[in-house]
């Protein structure tokens, strides 16, 4: 198959598809991860290594006395952000005036913003697949109500959620967790979604993530999974192999304002779409990221939250870093053919 | 220290500079690489395993005869793209019509372009410093020459040169040799870049890049080495620890403009910088990307070419997979003082 270049309707970001690649031979094999033991702060019990909580989580009716936490939010140690200390003047970190002379400390601004740790378990376990049916629905609630509390912050602007497991994923601790990060500016990349979602919106009065939603439904090749109100499919201009989006399938811009039923079906399928990922790819190391929209879009008819999975196979390079295009030898239909059956054995419980 | 928002005035793209994030514990620590043993397809001798030579270097006066080849442009065996087949309509990629309705297979398109590998030296060495003086200028000068040719082919909009040395690299060969890609079109992050070039040349005038130049000079704060006719500095809003760029400190678009002068400058100067990036972060892995005027553009009177260079001491992950926002724990001044004095005793011969 030769390669194909690919535009992807959301971002306009060009990939390509080239299957060839996957054919290459290596020099180096993957090397074994190399754990370093030392007295894990998120377990339950060491509470003290870390800075007090943010929220704890635990089912209704039960108290920190009889059941202590399910789910833990703290405030990262290391931050590449923080709340303390004067949040900036609003626009600071999107404009610059072009008509002064170039001056690079005039563009500084100190790191305004929040970064939290979300602890998913009190147990010393590694993956989302081992949550349980409580740590998962918390765990989702836990970001809904981040994401709600930090939009009411008006000096900050987005914030990102993710999570990153495995050394290869970028994690530095192995206990399950995710983080969020919130910013006093709409990051680049975020930016341009927004503004070319918008556009469509303008020629079409239609989001296009909807429409992406119903094309992909009718064209079903690139679909992975669906609940009755979340679908599940590798994009069409995936950047990874293995990609995979999980959209809701009625319009919804804010992550905020997720229902109940979508957090209820969210959990399982997150898990099973990252038993899929990591079996097909043979990788334990993935990451996933939590798109919603600015807290200050209004109205919001032209973007729709989405959660972007995909395990980490390759090392991203210099044409990557140089481009910002990307090539992924694993084309997103045969992805998706290998990611169906065995997310469907993950959520009927046959694999574990 | 606090973190800082740092904003590139080149790209625009905000960077999160955060020297307490370097302090965080690790449960995983760097695994070795693992070599997979098998022959070199890239070593004098085995020219039969790789496809035909593009083009074959060797110092004035020698012929291939008395003396074989010192650097070998082949086609990559794994293309990303290819030359075979029909070229793509002029701006298939680039454009995409809103008014239609949204149609994934309409915007595919075969992955014309050029994908070949310079191999720059028939030993069996794994890194840009073991390049003796004669592969490295005319691995330099290979640079050159396959930009000038592609540059005449009308399909074609772009080349990236760029080099993946070890596996945390990207690289999947280790025999020393870096790539080049040529697109049919101007890929995304480069087109944001010169967007941002064009609007500052509109309001001033002049090159931001020879401005900067100017600033960082002046200051001195960020520069690692310089000779006549180049600089290297660490950018303000550097997205990698030990972030090194090279600029020629006379203005100049394109790198196949390059001068005799430069050419027999930058090449010691590349070396003695990989050198201190490597040795200051300890890590042997590293990538460097030219970055230089699409083949298009004129006048070009508000690019600049460059190189960066970056070794790979972090994974990316989520956060910066999300947003395009890099999170950097070395400041660019600190990382400007270490390669520094480094790159000097590299200069002089002193380190090896």
């Amino acid at each position: 198959m030769k390669s194909e270049l690919r535009r992807d309707p959301i971002s306009g970001r060009t990939v390509i598809i080239a299957k060839e690649r996957s054919e290459r031979p290596h020099d180096f094999g993957r090397p074994e991860p190399v754990r370093v033991p030392h007295a894990c702060p998120f377990c339950l019990g060491h509470e003290g290594d870390t800075p007090p909580a943010l929220a704890v989580y635990r089912p209704a009716g039960e108290t920190l006395e009889n059941s202590g936490w399910r789910v833990r939010v703290i405030p990262n140690k290391y931050a590449a952000l923080s709340l303390d200390g004067p949040s900036p003047h609003a626009d600071g970190a999107a404009t610059l005036d072009r008509s002064a002379p170039l001056s690079l400390p005039g563009l500084l601004q100190t790191g305004y913003g929040a970064h939290e740790v979300i602890v998913e378990s009190p147990r010393h376990v590694t993956c989302f697949r081992s949550l349980d049916e409580v740590e998962l629905r918390l765990t989702l609630a836990a970001y809904r109500d981040r994401l709600r509390l930090h939009a009411d912050n008006v000096s900050l602007r987005y914030a990102q959620v993710f999570k990153n497991t495995g050394a290869a994923g970028g994690a530095s601790v192995e206990h399950v967790h995710s983080q969020l990060i919130a910013t006093p500016f709409v990051p680049g990349d975020v930016r341009n979604e927004l503004a070319s979602c918008r556009h469509y919106y303008e020629q079409k009065c239609r989001c296009v993530f909807c429409d992406l939603v119903e094309l992909e439904l009718s064209q079903s090749v690139r679909v992975v999974a669906q609940t009755d109100t979340l679908v599940a499919f590798c994009p069409y201009a995936a950047r990874f192999p293995y990609e995979t989006w999980v959209l809701p399938r009625q319009h919804g811009a804010h992550y905020g304002e997720i229902s109940e039923r979508q957090l209820v079906e969210l959990g399982p399928l997150l898990q099973s779409l990252v038993g899929a990922a990591t079996s097909t790819s043979g990788q334990d190391a993935y990451n996933f990221l939590l798109h919603t929209a600015p807290f200050d879009t209004s109205p919001s008819d032209h973007y729709h939250w989405h959660i972007e999975i995909f395990p980490r196979m390759l090392e991203v390079a210099g044409f990557e870093w140089g481009t910002g295009c990307f090539i992924n030898p694993v084309p997103p239909e045969d992805a998706a053919e290998q990611l169906r059956g065995m997310a469907q054995s993950f959520q009927s419980g046959k694999t574990s």
